[in-house]
C-alpha cells in the first residue's frame, strides 16, 4: 500500500507539474475520485463496440483514449463483436436498426443530423449502454455529452436522454489575418500557422476540432471579415484543403472570407461589378476550384461596405446583387453565403443606428434561400449591454443569423473576468414583438418564430495561441458558453457555468459555489464601471483599451462624444421620435415601452434618451447620482470577485490560481481607472459633486486622458 | 506489485499525454531509471544545506523541487543544520570558509565570479557533496551542472569539477518589437506581452531565466536592434522591470537597444547630434531614470546607420562619438554600451564586405572603455557558412565581440533541422593570425590573444511564443550550443550534442548515435542543398525564405547577382587584388594562401574567386561539375537523415517524433526545391549538362521563380 501510495503521488507530481497551464479546456478530463462513479464507469471502457466504421468513430477511439487514461487511468477495450464482451454500443439509427424498437427509430430520427440519444438497451437478457445519432457526428456529440455526464458527477446508468441542436450553424468567426496578427485578438497570435501548411500539422488543429465538437460547434470561418484576397488563391486552397480534412470528422466544416474585390485582386479583372459576367464567372470557377480541395467547403462570409471594405455599392449595385452572385457560385456545391449586416455608410448623414435595417429592410426577399445575412447582436458594435438589433422581427423572408463577439473587445480584452453568457441571454430571449406578440430573438434565429430553415449562431473567436488558448482562463467559459447557446438557447447562464465549472475545477461545492457567483456577477460588474444606464462607446481609441468619454476627432461616429453626448443640460442619446427616432425601428409594442423615460427599462435608459442630470430615477435619487453609485458598484463587485478568489487559495492548483489571482488584480485596478476618469470626465458637465455613499473618484482626469498603449492587442490591420 | 505497476503505468500516461510537447526543454528531468545512480542521488536528495541566503538560492530551492520530483518523484528536504542531517552543502567561498581548505579558497577564488567547485568535503567523520561558488550565482551554475551529471548519467560521488567561463557577457539578443512580431523569428512571436506587463507576470518568464541560466547565459537584450525609441519610455521602463526582477536571482540583467533618434523622438529635442549638450544631457537623465529602476541595467545595445537606422553619420560624427555620448551616461552606473559592427552605406561604391573595416579600423582606440564593438561571425550576413569577420584581429585597442545568429534567418528558418555549433566552432577556432600567428577569433573575443577584459559572445534568439519556444523542436539544440559555446568555446560540437541529446531524449544508445550523427552532418548538408564552395546571399528576397539566386532590383548589395556574379564566363565574386581586394583586410598569411583558387580551401572558393565553369576542383572534375555534385549531396544528407529519424519511431514519444518526421518531410522538399532551382539557374549561364552521376534537377525554373510566400514569417518591420 505505501508503494502504491508513493506511486500515486508520484503520478499526481508529475501530473500537476505539467498540465494545470488551462491547454486542457475543460476537456481535462480529471480522474474519477468518487468510488461509486468508479465503479459504474470502469467496466464500461472495457466494452465499446461500433456498430459500423466512420472516420468519426476514429475519432470517438481516440477521444475515449483520453479520456479513458486520464479518468480512469486506463486504456478503452475496443470489442470486436456486438455481444459478449461489449458493454457500450455506438452507431447511427440505421446500423443499430436490428436493436432499435420501432418507435424508438422513429424518436431518433426526428432529432435531425445531428441528434442523438443515450441509454440502456435491454438485448437477449444483457443490458448496453447505447449511444444513437441519425449520422456519425451524432454519435460523437453523444459521447461527448456521455463524457461530460462522468465529468460533472451526473452518470446514471439507467439515464436515458436525447438531445438536438437548435441552430444549423454553430459558427466560429475568427478574425485571423493571414500574417497570424488576430483584429480584436488578446489570446497571442492565430493559431493557424499559414506558412508552415499543408506541410505541417500543428497537433493542435486536433485538440482545437476536439473541443469545438465537444460543444456542437459545426462550422469555423479561418479568416479575418476584414478580408485578404489572397486566401482565395490555389495555394491557400491548398493549406485550408489540409484543415478541413483534419476538421471533418469532428463535424466542423470550413468557411473563408470573400474579399469583394478579388475579382481584381486575384482575378485580374477591371472591376468586381457582380453584375458583370466576368465577375460571375470568376466567382463560379473560384467556387468550383475550392470544391475541387474541399467537397464539403462551407462557404463564404462576406463583410462588404463596412469600415472600408469593398462591396457593390461601388458599383451601384445592392446587398442582395452582391450577396446573390456569390450565393449562385456556391448554390451547386450546397454551400452558404453569409453576409454581414454591420455596415454603415462612410458619409455619416443620421444615426449609425439605423444603418442596417435602412439597408436591407427594403431588400427583404430579394436574397437567394442559401444565404444569410448575420446580424450583430446589437445595433451599434458589441457594446457591454446592446438591446438587441432592430432587424430581428423587421424582416420576414430573409434568413437572419446572429454574430455575438466572443472575443472581448469591449469587455475587458486581455485581463479582465467577464462571463458572457448573461449578456447573450438576455438578448436571446428579448421579445421582438414581431412576427408574432411572443416572438424572441431566438425564435427568429432558430426559425421557430421566423419559420426560416437555414438558421445560424455565429461567434468571433477568442482563440490564440496562447497555451490556454483564450488568454484569461476564464475566456474558456465564454467559448464554451458560447457553443452550449448556439446548441440550445433555452439553457440558463447558471446551468452553463455549472456545467463548465465542475469540468474545468472539479466538484468541491466551495469551489463551484464561489466560482459560480464570480461568474454570474461579472457582466453586471463590467456594465457598470464601464457604461452603465445605457452609456455605450466610451472606450479608448481605436484599440478600445480603457475608458475614453472623452475621445473625439476623425469620423463623428468613431468618437464617444458623439454616443454619450454628455452636455451642461445632460446625457444620453435621444433616438426617441424627437431624436435619432432609431427607436421607431422596433416594433410598436417596445416603442411604447421605451419612448417614455419613466417606462423603459433604466438599463437602457441613455441609450434612448437624453436626460437632465437630475432625471429622477425609480431609486428616488439623480441621474447624475445613480451613474456615480453604479461606477462604483462596478468596483466594488470586481473587488469582491478578487477576494472570493483569493479565499480559493488552497482548493486551485498553483498555476491556474496564481494566473487568476494576478489578473483579478489587473481587472480591479483597470475598474477603478474606467470609473475614476469616466466620472471625473462627466463631472465636468453635470459640474454637481459625487454622491456622498461612494468612494470618491481619484486622480486627475487629464493624467488619465494623457495615457497612451501603444502596445494593445488586436489593432485592426492596416492597408 | 500488480497495483503499483498498474499504478506507474497510470503515472507514464499522464506524463506522455501532457509533458512532451517540448517546454521543458534540456530540463525536462527525466525519472532517472539507473538503479544505482538512484541509489546514489536519492539520499542527496534528502539534506540539502545552504551556508547563508540569497535571492539566488531561493530559485536554486525551487529548481531542486522540479528536478527531485520529476527525477525522482520526490520532495527534496532542506536540512536547518549544518552536519547531522544535511549531505549536499552550497553556499559561496566565503560562507564556507570554515569548511574549506586554505588551497581549495585560493583555487575557487581564481575562478572569478562566475565559476563554481563541487566535489565531496570530508568534514568531522562525514562526506558532504559540496558546491561552491564566488557568488550565489555560481552556487546556481553549479546546481545546474551538478544536475546535468544526473540528467547524462555521468553522476560520480566522488567527483571534483572546477568550471568557470571564458567570456564575460553571455548574451542573448532579441530582435522582438513591442507589438509581439520578431524580426526574424520563426517561433511564433514574441514571450515578451508588453501590454499585459507591469501587471500580469507570465510563468514563461521565469522557466525563460531558469534554461537561460542552466547553460551560463547571463545577458538579455529584450528588443529588436531595429529599435523603436518607446523602450526608453518611463511606462516601458516600469515593465522592463519586472522582467529584470524576476531574472536576477538567475544572474541574468537586462539590456535594451536604444534608438539613437529617440532624443527626438521620446525627448522632443530638434537633434540627437551626439555633441549637442542637451543630447548628452538626454542620455544622462534617461539613463539615470533606468537606473532608477533596474539598479544593474546592463547597458544599451544599438545599431546605428546600418539599415536605415539613425546614427552618429546624420551629424557627420563617427561611430565613436556616437557611443561614447551613450557610454559616458551608462559609466557611472557600470553600464556597458554595445554597439553593432553591422554596418554598410546606403550609397555603394564598393565591396559591401568591406565597409565595417573601412569604418571601425580607423577609430580604433577612440572608444570609451565600457563600449564592446559587436562584430558579426561574417562579413556579409550570417551566412550559411562565411569566413570569419576581418575586423577579428585588425584592431588592437577596441573591445571585440561577436554576434551569432542562433534564430535561422539563412538556415532554415522554421522548417528545417540544422545544428549550428559546428559552424560556430568553425568560425571561432579560425586562425586570425593576428595580433599572434596563434591567434584566434575565440582568443581574441575572449582576451586571451587581445587582452581585453570586456568579453562578449552575443547570440540572436529564436525563442518565440511556440510551445516548444524555438519552433523546431531541434531549434533548442542551437540555443543550447549557443550557451555551452559562450560558456567554454573549447567545448567540441559533438560534446554539446551528447549533452543534449541525453538530456532531450534520454541515454539509449541507438537514439544517441542516430540524433548525434543527424545533429553533427546537418549543417554541412543544409550548405551544400544552399550555398556551396562559397556561394552566398542567394535567398529569396525580403523574407530570405528559400532559394532566389535570380533575385535582382532595388540595391544592388541586396541581390542575388551582386554576390553570385554568373555569367557565361563563370561564377564567384573575385575578392582578391584583381577584384574588390576585401581579401586584403585579413591577415598577410591568410591573403597569400587565399588568393590563389589553387590553395584556398574549396569552402570558400567563389566567396573570393570568379572562377570560369570550368574551373579543375581537387576532384579532377570541373567547377560547374562539383556544384551539382554538393548539391545533390545536400539533397541526400537531408533525406538520410528523415530516413534515420524514422526508424527511431519506438524509441522517442509519439508528440516529438511526429513533430520532427513532419519537419524532416518539409526539409527534404525544400531542399530539393534548392537543388533544383539553384542549378537549373546557374544553367542558364553555365550551359553544360549536369553531371550524370547526379539526380538530375527538375521542374521549371519559371515556376520557380514565380513562387510567392507572402506569409513567410520574420519580416522586418516597416516604419
Amino acid at each position: 500500500m505505501k508503494t502504491l501510495l508513493s506511486s500515486f503521488i508520484c503520478c499526481l507530481l508529475f501530473f500537476d507539474t505539467s498540465a494545470k497551464d488551462g491547454y486542457g479546456l475543460w476537456l481535462d478530463y480529471s480522474p474519477v475520485e468518487n468510488p461509486q462513479l468508479k465503479t459504474q464507469i470502469d467496466p464500461l471502457f472495457s466494452g465499446f463496440f461500433f456498430f459500423g466504421e466512420s472516420p468519426t468513430y476514429d475519432v470517438i477511439r481516440k477521444e475515449l483514449d483520453i479520456a479513458g487514461q486520464k479518468m480512469l487511468g486506463k486504456t478503452p477495450i475496443y470489442s470486436k463483436e456486438r455481444l459478449a464482451q461489449s458493454k457500450v454500443w455506438l452507431g447511427t439509427r440505421e446500423q443499430l436498426s436490428q436493436v432499435l424498437g420501432l418507435q424508438q427509430q422513429v424518436d431518433i430520427r426526428d432529432l435531425g443530423e445531428d441528434g442523438f440519444w443515450m441509454g440502456p438497451i435491454d438485448f437477449q437478457g444483457k443490458t448496453y449502454f447505447t449511444i444513437v445519432g441519425n449520422r456519425p457526428i451524432g454519435v460523437l456529440y453523444g459521447v461527448f455529452d456521455w463524457l461530460k455526464t462522468i465529468q460533472t458527477g451526473a452518470f446514471d446508468p439507467r439515464l436515458q436522454k436525447s438531445d438536438s441542436p437548435k441552430v444549423r450553424l454553430r459558427m466560429l468567426n475568427h478574425w485571423d489575418n493571414l500574417d497570424r496578427t488576430v483584429e480584436r485578438g488578446y489570446a497571442g497570435f492565430s493559431i493557424w500557422d499559414w506558412h508552415k501548411l499543408p506541410g505541417y500539422i500543428d497537433p493542435r488543429y486536433i485538440d482545437y476540432a476536439r473541443a469545438n465538437a465537444s460543444i456542437g460547434i459545426n462550422a469555423v470561418s479561418l479568416t479575418n471579415v476584414n478580408a485578404n484576397a489572397r486566401i482565395l488563391t490555389t495555394d491557400f486552397m491548398k493549406k485550408a484543403k489540409v484543415l478541413a480534412d483534419i476538421f471533418r470528422p469532428y463535424g466542423i466544416k470550413v468557411f473563408l472570407t470573400a474579399r469583394f474585390s478579388a475579382p481584381i485582386e486575384i482575378g485580374g479583372l477591371k472591376t468586381a461589378d457582380p453584375l458583370d459576367p466576368e465577375v460571375i464567372a470568376f466567382w463560379k470557377n473560384k467556387t468550383d476550384e475550392m470544391y475541387s480541395f474541399i467537397p464539403d467547403f462551407g462557404g463564404y462570409l462576406v463583410k462588404a461596405n463596412s469600415e472600408g471594405q469593398p462591396g457593390p455599392h461601388e458599383y451601384q449595385r445592392n446587398h442582395a446583387e452582391g450577396a446573390n452572385v456569390l450565393a449562385d457560385a456556391l448554390a451547386p456545391h450546397d454551400g452558404i453565403l453569409i453576409w454581414r449586416a454591420f455596415v454603415y455608410s462612410h458619409e455619416l448623414d443620421e444615426d449609425r443606428h439605423k444603418h442596417a435595417n435602412l439597408e436591407f429592410e427594403p431588400l427583404d426577399g430579394k436574397f437567394r434561400e442559401n444565404v444569410i445575412i448575420q446580424v450583430k447582436n446589437g445595433a451599434i458594435d458589441f457594446m457591454p449591454r446592446e438591446p438587441f438589433h432592430p432587424l430581428f422581427g423587421a424582416v420576414k423572408s430573409t434568413n437572419l443569423g446572429i454574430e455575438f463577439q466572443i472575443t472581448q473587445e469591449y469587455l475587458g480584452q486581455a485581463t479582465q473576468l467577464v462571463f458572457l453568457a448573461p449578456m447573450w441571454e438576455e438578448v436571446l430571449r428579448s421579445r421582438t414583438y414581431r412576427p408574432t406578440s411572443a416572438s424572441t430573438v431566438a425564435g427568429i434565429i432558430d426559425g421557430s418564430d421566423s419559420g426560416q430553415k437555414l438558421t445560424l449562431m455565429a461567434g468571433v473567436s477568442n482563440i490564440g495561441t496562447d497555451r490556454n488558448w483564450t488568454g484569461h482562463l476564464f475566456g474558456q467559459a465564454n467559448w464554451y458558453a458560447f457553443g452550449r447557446q448556439a446548441w440550445d438557447h433555452s439553457l440558463t447562464s447558471a446551468q452553463i457555468a455549472d456545467e463548465w465549472i465542475k469540468m474545468t475545477f472539479g466538484q468541491k461545492p466551495e469551489v463551484l459555489s464561489k466560482i459560480n457567483e464570480i461568474l454570474l456577477g461579472s457582466h453586471e460588474a463590467a456594465v457598470n464601471y464601464m457604461m452603465p444606464l445605457g452609456l455605450h462607446h466610451i472606450m479608448g481609441w481605436d484599440h478600445h483599451y480603457g475608458p475614453g468619454p472623452w475621445v473625439t476627432g476623425g469620423r463623428p461616429d468613431w468618437t464617444a462624444l458623439y454616443y454619450h453626448q454628455a452636455d451642461s443640460m445632460g446625457i444620453g442619446f435621444d433616438r426617441t421620435a424627437s431624436g435619432s427616432d432609431a427607436l421607431g425601428q422596433y416594433a410598436p409594442e417596445l416603442v411604447n415601452a421605451y419612448a417614455d423615460p419613466n417606462q423603459i427599462p433604466e438599463k437602457y435608459l441613455l441609450w434612448f434618451h437624453h436626460l437632465p442630470w437630475d432625471f429622477e430615477m425609480k431609486s428616488g435619487k439623480t441621474l447624475w447620482e445613480e451613474i456615480g453609485l453604479h461606477y462604483d458598484q462596478g468596483v466594488k463587485t470586481a473587488r469582491k470577485m478578487k477576494e472570493s478568489w483569493s479565499s480559493l487559495e488552497s482548493e486551485i492548483d498553483p498555476e491556474r490560481f496564481d494566473h487568476v489571482r494576478q489578473l483579478l488584480a489587473v481587472q480591479v485596478s483597470e475598474a477603478e481607472w474606467w470609473r475614476n476618469s469616466c466620472l471625473l470626465y462627466f463631472q465636468t458637465f453635470a459640474k454637481r459633486p459625487f454622491p456622498e455613499e461612494i468612494e470618491q473618484p481619484e486622480g486627475d482626469l487629464e493624467y488619465y486622458k494623457s495615457l497612451r498603449f501603444p502596445t494593445a492587442p488586436g489593432i485592426r490591420p492596416r492597408w
